[in-house]
């Protein structure tokens, strides 16, 4: 079988399932970030992987110092799923021998940009040749509170779901020049009990299901309250993907303080309540499309 | 200017002198590992990121069971060059849409065959596809206690300079099924002062350069002391690079005990002292070939 008949996630499932996972090893794949017991108390670590491929991920002809932004702000977005705190980047880069130093440099000037605003120091750097396309590959290590940590499987049926900011239409500017949400999940954790969180990186057609399979519910969407870039339809907002907002769920008692607040800390950012987690069996589960799928 | 006429070493350096280090990065980018401020007492945080490029670093009709070892071995190794423990590995593969499912499967054995060794925990998997050769890019965090740490950097005049193993003829098949030197590592910390240590990758002759450099110092080997692998030249020992054995150097009064005591440990690996570090002024600088120098 060849790989884009079984899909992305299809694969990691098999690949990842027969790794031996330590007691350390409080989440493992299939979450934004892995969660590892860190050397000392109060902090778990966070570790997360992300690349960035020329011609799956971005265009030749793209702008370096953008790329580089996105290669580095699409990992810190998985810190922000988290709650987490991103602290130290490794950074890969594989490149052709005959592509221009200057278009290297220019990609670190935009992983520079991402790692500075967000106080992360980029402590190693790899490269090496390729004859193909250029990949940019980012690892980052960072911690959270052991109290503050969020992944995508605490949801509960009647949860209220937020998203932050607008969906749909990343690709025609979003998708290069995105800010990781990682202040606001920081605000969130620490005033409110936020029962599921992850990023929006494959469009919530794709990843709202996978936050409810995770948590074990169903859901339901208000299609019409669905925050819209703008010019973007509903199918759109659906099916883009690389929004890289916050997609969360907490308490309904909670959500009319959240909305409240919110709007004074974050005059800029919209927060959308768009749905509910429900019983599975009551949930009628939408049909959402299918997001973005790798390999297929 | 291309990157082929750089080179990779100057690449990096390029590339890396404009992130601000943080006051936790206690070595950054240049050394075997990153090494940072945990949120522990008494331990360090060790991060290493490493790749192999199809085409590069291996060829495509390699068992896949190989190239999934050498690619976590390569990682591995640099936590010995450091003393360190290995602990938790991010796992990034990238590959064309019509490779065999089965193939990647193969890479993930290899991978796992060599984490399972050394009670590495494989936490986080991403895929991604590419329009050209495939990637397996490794990242790894572990830890160090502060007062067993060894750099390139602590090498004294006078030290005596010591490797592992034999060098050279790599290619035939070492670089696909070598062993990180980390039981040898942490034998060695436990027991004696390191001076300065690190890992052959490209070959002795271009690293032994570096650690001298590091250290300040200047170095003399005896060339017909080197420990050949089995029909290898000279030259073949010195540039032949991927040996991934330990190049260490300590102070004379410690070299007998080591190794009246290393021959008891581990009868079955060879400890050969091959020269000495030197003042700069006196250290005859040998012409020591340039080993393996990506992008050139």
């Amino acid at each position: 079988m060849k790989l884009r008949e079984l899909g992305e996630e299809r694969l990691v499932a098999q690949l990842v399932a027969r790794c031996k996972a330590g007691r350390k090893v409080i989440a493992g794949p299939g979450d934004d970030c892995a969660v590892v017991a860190g050397p000392g108390a109060g902090r778990l670590l966070l570790l997360k992987t992300d690349c960035v491929v020329e011609g799956i991920h971005f265009r030749s002809n793209e702008s370096p110092l953008a790329i580089g932004w996105k290669a580095m702000a699409r990992t810190l977005s998985d810190f922000a799923a988290m709650s987490g705190r991103p602290q130290f980047a490794l950074v890969t880069l594989i490149a052709p021998a005959g592509r221009e130093v200057r278009w290297t440099k220019e990609i670190y000037r935009g992983l520079r940009r991402v790692a500075d605003r967000f106080a992360v120091a980029i402590v190693g750097g790899e490269t090496s040749e390729i004859e193909g396309p250029a990949v940019v590959s980012i690892s980052v290590v960072g911690t959270v509170e052991k109290d503050r940590w969020v992944s995508r499987d605490g949801g509960k049926a009647g949860d209220v779901l937020f998203v932050t900011g607008k969906l749909g239409g990343s690709i025609r500017r979003k998708h290069l020049n995105f800010i990781p949400r990682i202040d606001e999940a920081r605000w969130l954790t620490a005033r409110f009990r936020i029962h599921a969180m992850m990023d929006l990186s494959d469009g919530i057609g794709a990843d709202l299901p996978r936050l409810a399979a995770a948590s074990g519910v169903g859901f339901e969407v208000d299609l019409k309250a669905l925050p819209r870039t703008r010019g973007c339809s509903v199918p759109q907002a659906i099916n883009d993907g690389e929004d890289y907002e916050l997609l969360f769920a907490l308490s309904p008692n909670d959500a009319g303080s959240l909305e409240a607040k919110w709007r004074k800390k974050f005059p800029r950012l919209s927060l959308t309540r768009i749905g509910s987690l429900q019983r599975r069996s009551t949930g009628s589960k939408q049909q959402f499309g299918r997001g973005y799928v790798h390999f297929q």
